[in-house]
């Protein structure tokens, strides 16, 4: 385990929404990334929370973002919207779709919002979970920014990890927040086992021979499992064509790997679904009902050897817990690469703020 | 193989229409359920098909189904609508949900219909497809009507293989349509392996000790596997909280065994989503762009000894195309057990008519 230093997450907040200022984004957004950056990390999500500012500083110094976008409604009725990112940060749309999905399911009971031409927003269930604060649940879909599976059976990588992300509301328990790659394992967990040393289990990565590879220095020359083999390509195919295609947004070939291409707009597509509890009965009793169910199942008799039975989205609740009551625990190696870029951006460094 | 006889669409859809009535459904409702019953066995769905009308009699003889039901909306906002099944035969309730949310999806863009007191339906395709006759994409969420896998870890059987099901209209090409349990084998080929003296590959079902059940006679030691591990159990229990908890249908312990009590009121819960393109855009760009991403799949570079890359739902489409010319494929064991039932309803038979 790498050493990490616990920071307050109003401190990673601040940093974060500092930096984005000197980066160039309006005041106001730059507080919205910001703050939505450090709840990426708050709840765990390590993988889209902090360790992201590097690459999104890298584009935007390069010309890929749109620093002043107009966010704006391009197609709208009573329980939709389509919404134009502009190529502005994509945490910008999604905040803002989500917005926008919840006054209609006010009204409608259920709304559903699509984006074009946004970019990374960080982790799913960071936008899933917004409906919750309004007492909805969250349904949330995206097309990832760099291609990691073919067809089921083919050769050509076609399909990002397409993540679902659900978040629904419960009473006493913590909600139930589901957010899953559609692949068995995301590619930033290939890239830590390549970092550790260590072989990836059979069933994460095959070759271009349909072969288990285990090798994680070998990854680019195979590709992502989906989950359950072709079910997890269909699921991959139709998260893209809900988030991607039918928002006018890049799908197949026409998503760029941004991890390669810092300049040329991604056109990433996105889609939240806010569905109003209220609309359907008492909402009370409703999340009394979901307790039940968190109930039955972390009562479960158990596998010898399992201590405990997980709700999805149980852990990352725990973690946000301990990381309200301690701080966020970030990698050293991490917090020196960002004080790097504090000291281009003529910031105060995180570390001795 | 077994030998199986070729039965035109209406013979079948007229022979389950006339068994319905006969089992005291009214003869519009009988109708319904004859048609969508043929529908899933033109679609290939055999699973879900003819080989139900035995138990659905089974279970309306017992007493187990309202035969003059009053479907209902009991709640209602423009965009959503939560029906009452009165405990009916779930063909008739998903049936009526699909028209509602069509009708709605038409003014809100998007619109959802859950149902609770209902029954089993059929595939879950058969009613995400609903939708596409409107050129609009069907999405659908159903609690399964046995519990076939525990919560992850766990050893209680809680959860079912909820299915979920996606319809997107292309331009050319056949639509994309995914129907997906959440687990490795739908419980149903774990029979039918059982029934052919074969062993399952590893993957589809554990034992309660956590490690791979190969022989499906000892299935009833054992669970299904959900897809992607833990993701899968995910995935079954936020389907669960959409199509039942919060319809207020049964989910977790409150579901039964259909296969089990054929009397008791299931109260299964099932909902439909709608999603109009034209409210995105234009609708035959929409197609057109549906159509590139199908034949990039398509025609994607294979690996060695896959002769062809298949879409989801394209086999299913080539099934319903060649069965629409020669006629449904029914196992002769079927036809005759169908035959017994037809003498006993004092019907005509399905082979001689």
């Amino acid at each position: 385990m790498a050493e990490t230093i616990r920071i307050p997450f109003e401190r990673l907040r601040d940093f974060m929404t500092l930096a984005m200022t000197r980066l160039g984004l309006r005041e106001e957004d730059a507080a919205i990334v910001g703050r939505l950056m450090a709840e990426a990390e708050l709840q765990g999500s390590d993988g889209h929370g902090a360790i992201r500012l590097l690459p999104y500083a890298r584009r935007i110094r390069a010309g890929g973002i749109n620093l002043h976008p107009d966010v704006r409604i391009v197609q709208e009725r009573p329980g939709m919207a389509l919404l134009d990112g502009d190529n502005g940060m994509g945490h910008l749309v999604m905040h803002k779709a989500a917005q926008i999905a919840v006054e209609k399911a006010r009204h409608c009971g259920v709304a559903w919002v699509g984006a074009r031409l946004s970019n990374h927003a960080g982790p799913a269930s960071l936008y899933a979970r917004m409906p919750m604060a309004h007492d909805m649940i969250g349904m949330y879909f995206a097309v990832g920014n760099a291609n990691h599976l073919p067809a089921w059976g083919g050769l050509d990588m076609l399909l990002s990890t397409n993540p679902i992300a659900v978040a629904v509301p419960a009473g006493d328990e913590p909600p139930v927040v589901l957010d899953m790659a559609t692949t068995v394992a995301a590619y930033g967990k290939v890239k830590a086992k390549a970092q550790r040393g260590e072989q990836m289990p059979v069933g994460w990565m095959i070759d271009r021979l349909g072969q288990p590879l285990t090798d994680p220095k070998r990854a680019d020359e195979g590709f992502l499992m989906p989950i359950g083999g072709y079910k997890g390509y269909g699921l991959a195919l139709v998260v893209g064509l809900l988030a991607g295609t039918l928002n006018g947004a890049a799908m197949g070939r026409e998503v760029l790997d941004f991890n390669k291409d810092f300049r040329s707009t991604t056109n990433t597509g996105q889609a939240i679904l806010a569905i109003d509890p209220a609309a359907f009965g008492d909402v009370p009793a409703f999340k009394a009902r979901v307790d039940t169910v968190i109930r039955e199942m972390r009562g479960s008799e158990r596998m010898p050897g399992v201590e405990r039975i997980w709700l999805p989205g149980e852990q990352s609740h725990l973690r946000r817990q301990q990381s309200e009551r301690e701080g966020l625990a970030l990698p050293s190696a991490l917090l020196a690469q960002l004080d790097t870029l504090a000291r281009e951006l003529d910031i105060p460094a995180l570390q001795s703020t």
